[in-house]
C-alpha cells in the first residue's frame, strides 16, 4: 500500500460517554505521531459540523500539550460536540468529499455507535462505487463507543467499562442506604440498554465488591411477565432475612407482545390537566408494587449520570479507549480503510488482556449484540458466573482524576 | 459540676447521609479518649434497638483500631442502622432508662435530625421533671446531620457540603453531556429538599467551578406559578446562544395553594390497569414542557445518590463531621445535657474556619431554617452572590478514599 500523506480529520458522534473522549485523545495522539498525518482536524458536531466546513486545528490545541491532551481524556461527554445526523445520500457525501479536498484531508476517524459505523460504511462504499471516477483518496475508520456495549465483533465498547463501574459503585452506596432500616421495603433501580442488558447486568458486579447487591435483575433478552415479577418479589420480601430487596431493571424489558413494559402499561394515561403522561420503566414497576404488594417501595433511574459520571471512570476503559484511537490511526495509515477498530480479548480472569484488531464495518453497523443465553440465569431473574468474569476485569483501575486546589474535578473545553 | 463516670451510648436515627458515620467516628474517638467514659455502646437502628437492649460494644470494634475507624468516615450511610421512630411517652422513656442503667450507661449521643433533636428534648425533659426522684443520672445529647441543611441555630448541618458537592460535580457532568448537540433542548434536574430549598441551590455551585451551570433554580421558598415556569423557559429558548438550557428544581415546590405541584396536577391520574399514579416534580415539569412548549425535553432526578455517593465526599464536610462528634463528647464530660453541637462560622470565603458550640436541643427541634430572601434573587429563579459565599466553603476538598486493588472503594461494616 503507497503512503498516503495529508490531513486527517475526526468526529464523534451519538450519545456521550465517559469514554469518547479519551478516544478523541487516542487518536490526537496518533495522528501527532503519525508520519504521513500533517494537521489533525477536528469536526465540530460531527458531520453536521463537517459538511458545513466547521473544523477546528486539533494540533493548535494539543500539539506538546501533553498535560492538556490528558485532561481531554478524563473530561466527559462529547469535547467536540455530537450529532445525530446519518449519511443517507450520494449529495451529503459529495458535500463531504469537497470538505476533504479543500483542506487536504486524507484520513476520517469517526467515533461512535452503530450510526456511526453506518456513515463509515456508506463513505467506503461511495469510495468503492466510485474508485474508478478518479476520486480523491480517502481512508474511512470507525472506532466504536457506546455505554451500551451492544457494537457486534468487538469483546466489548470502550465506553461501556467506566459506565459499568459507575453502576456497580453507585449500587454498592445505594446497598448501604437500604440497609439502614428494619422495615420491609423494595428499591428499584432503572439501569440505560434498550436493546441489551449489559449496564443491566452490571449491577451485579456491586456483590462481587462488596458481598451483597441486587437480588433480581430483569434484562430485556427476556420476556417481562408482570405476575411473574410480583411473585418474585413477595417471595424474597417473605423469604429473606434482610428485609430490604433491591432490585435491577432495564429501561428496555418489554412483555410478550414485544412492547416496552411502562408504554404499553401508560398508553393513554394522563395527569389531571389533561396531559399525556409518559413514565419510565422503573417508576411504573415502583406504582405496580404499591399498589399489588403494598409495602414500602421507591425507585431510582441512574439517568445521563451513567455516561457522564467521569469522575468514576473504570482506568483500564480510559486506557483502552485511548489505545483503540492510537491503533485506528497508525491501522490506517498502513492502508485499512471500511474498518472499525475493534477488541479481542487474549485471557480473561486475573490475567486480563486485549489487542485492538480492525474489522469490517459492513460487518458492524445496524446489528445490535444480546448477551448470549449463558450469561443469563434460567428463571431470567439474575446473570451467571460467566457474565461476572467477563465484566469484571472491564471496571477496574483508579483513574487519576484531575482536581483543582478546591478538590472539584476540572474538565477540558474548546 | 462533678465528674460523671460510666458508659455511653451513641446512635443514629433519620435519612441516612455520607456524613453521619464521620460523625459516629468522632464520637467514638471522643468517647475513647475520654477519662470519664469506660466503653461506648452503639445502638443498632437508634432507640427502636436500644429500647429492646440491642448495643454492641464499639470498643471491641475500634479500640486501638485508627484504619478501621477512618474507614468508617468514608462509609455512607448509617453502619449502625437507622430508625424513623419517635419518643413519645413516659413509659418508652423509663424502658430507655432501664437499658441505661443495666448498661452504666451515663451519656447518650444521637445523631440525627429534626425528630432526632426532639428525642433528645423529650429525654431532657423526663430527667428535668423527675430529678427531685433520684433519677438515674444521665447527660444527653444531640448531634445535627441532615442533607437538607434546615437545622435552626447551626450555621449549616453535617451531611450538606457532602450533599452539595456531589450536586455541584454532578451537574458539571450533566451541563457536558447536555452541550454536545446543536437542538434546542431541556433538562430538567430534581434535586431533593421538601421544606427548604438548600440542595437545590447547590446546583449553583456548577457555575463557580466550570463557569456553566443550570440557568433557572427553583426553590419551595418561593411560590411555583406553572405559567411564569413555562414564559421563563420559554424566553430563554428564544434568546440564549446556547441551545440547551438546564434547570434545577426542588421535588418541595408548592403553587400558590400550597400544594406540591406534582401530587396537585396527578391527583387522580391513573395507568391503563387503572393503578393510581404517583409522579416527581421533575418528571411532571418534563412531561408539562413537552406537552405545552414541544421542544427536547428530559428529567434526572438524582435521588438517593445526593445522599449516599460517598465517593465524592467534601473533605470539608467529613472532617467537621468528626469534628463535631468529638467536641459532643468533651462538651458532655465537661457536665452538658439536653444540648444539640452546633456550628458557628468564624470568617467566610478564602478564610473559612468554623467553632462548635452547644445550644439547647429546644430551640432547634421541629423548626426548619429555611433559606433567607437574599440568597435568592428577585425573581425567585437563581440564587444571589451571598448565598454561593456561604456554600461554596462546605464542598470543599477532596478526601482520601480507601480503594481496594482493583481501584473500588472500600466500605466499613460491622
Amino acid at each position: 500500500m503507497a503512503k498516503l500523506i495529508g490531513n486527517a480529520v475526526v468526529g464523534q458522534s451519538g450519545g456521550p460517554t465517559c469514554a469518547i473522549n479519551a478516544t478523541l485523545c487516542g487518536v490526537i495522539k496518533g495522528c501527532l505521531a503519525c508520519d504521513s498525518i500533517e494537521t489533525v482536524y477536528g469536526m465540530r458536531n460531527g458531520v453536521e459540523g463537517l459538511e458545513k466546513g466547521d473544523i477546528i486545528s486539533l494540533n493548535h490545541y494539543f500539539l506538546n500539550s501533553p498535560k492538556t491532551l490528558n485532561l481531554l481524556a478524563t473530561t466527559p461527554a462529547a469535547a467536540l460536540g455530537s450529532c445525530r445526523k446519518k449519511i443517507s445520500t450520494d449529495e451529503q457525501i459529495e458535500a463531504l468529499y469537497k470538505v476533504f479536498e479543500q483542506n487536504n484531508i486524507r484520513y476520517f476517524f469517526y467515533i461512535g455507535g452503530n450510526d456511526s459505523m453506518d456513515a463509515v460504511a456508506k463513505l467506503t462504499d461511495y469510495a468503492n462505487r466510485n474508485a474508478d471516477k478518479d476520486l480523491w483518496e480517502m481512508r474511512f475508520i470507525g472506532i466504536p463507543k457506546t455505554i451500551d456495549n451492544d457494537l457486534v465483533l468487538t469483546d466489548h465498547t470502550p465506553g461501556f467499562g467506566s459506565a459499568a463501574k459507575y453502576i456497580a459503585v453507585t449500587m454498592q452506596e445505594i446497598m448501604r442506604d437500604c440497609a439502614v432500616y428494619t422495615t420491609k421495603a423494595v428499591t428499584i433501580v432503572e439501569i440505560m440498554g434498550r436493546d441489551a442488558g449489559w449496564l443491566t447486568a452490571s449491577a451485579a458486579l456491586c456483590k462481587e465488591i462488596s458481598g451483597t447487591g441486587p437480588k433480581l435483575i430483569y434484562l430485556p433478552e427476556c420476556i417481562f411477565d408482570q405476575e411473574k415479577f410480583l411473585q418474585d418479589v413477595k417471595d424474597i420480601l417473605e423469604n429473606d432475612e434482610e428485609p430490604y430487596l433491591v432490585i435491577a431493571v432495564s429501561e428496555g424489558i418489554k412483555n410478550a407482545d414485544k412492547e416496552y413494559v411502562a408504554s404499553a402499561a401508560m398508553s393513554g394515561a394522563e395527569d389531571s390537566f389533561g396531559h399525556k403522561y409518559l413514565a419510565g420503566t422503573g417508576k411504573y414497576l415502583e406504582n405496580l408494587i404499591r399498589d399489588r404488594i403494598g409495602c414500602k417501595v421507591r425507585s431510582v433511574e441512574l439517568n445521563i449520570l451513567q455516561r457522564c459520571a467521569s469522575h468514576l471512570a473504570s482506568k483500564t476503559d480510559i486506557e483502552e479507549s485511548i489505545r483503540v484511537g492510537e491503533a485506528a490511526v497508525r491501522h490506517a495509515a498502513a492502508g485499512e480503510t471500511g474498518k472499525m477498530a475493534a477488541f479481542r480479548r487474549v485471557k480473561s480472569a486475573g490475567n486480563y488482556t486485549v489487542d485492538v484488531f480492525m474489522e469490517d464495518v459492513t460487518e458492524i453497523a445496524n446489528k445490535i449484540k444480546k448477551m448470549p443465553k449463558n450469561f443469563i440465569n434460567e428463571t431470567g431473574t439474575y446473570v451467571t458466573e460467566k457474565c461476572i468474569d467477563y465484566m469484571l476485569p472491564l471496571i477496574k483501575g483508579q483513574l487519576e482524576i484531575p482536581y483543582d486546589d478546591d478538590g472539584l474535578p476540572v474538565h477540558f473545553e474548546f
